[in-house]
């Protein structure tokens, strides 16, 4: 089964790779830009399990390895 | 208005940071991984327009900066 991990910065962090992004598209003359959030993505194949089994596994991942928890939050899709 | 961006690599293009990922998920001992793939994610908020003008300007800020289109591709969302 295929599942992804949203990795995002707290609305309440600065994001200064998001603001230097947004910049650059001022910059490239894209219009109507106001602001950019940078963040990462994890595309995880798995073993087939049950969707609980599933969450479980994938907030231990995120949890102990994928997102820092002092400044992001993550979210989980089974897809 | 609010749009995200997701960037991920082309599933022919190897990618030796998602190998690490799954190593490390591996050693720590998070069952049932048997894959990763680390892509970008970009949530911008943007002036209202119709979609279509805000998909065109998406479509115009992933191909000049977002996306290497060698190696990644990437899709849109209006949210």
């Amino acid at each position: 089964m295929k599942a992804r991990i949203t990795v995002t910065l707290k609305p309440s962090v600065l994001d200064p790779q998001g603001k230097a992004i947004e910049g650059a598209l001022h910059a490239l003359e894209v219009p109507g830009i106001k602001g950019v959030r940078q963040g990462k993505v994890f595309d995880i194949d798995m073993d087939d399990m049950a969707a609980d089994a599933a969450t479980t596994t994938l907030k231990a991942a995120a949890e102990k390895l994928l997102a820092n928890l002092i400044v992001e939050t993550y979210r989980i899709e089974l897809v």
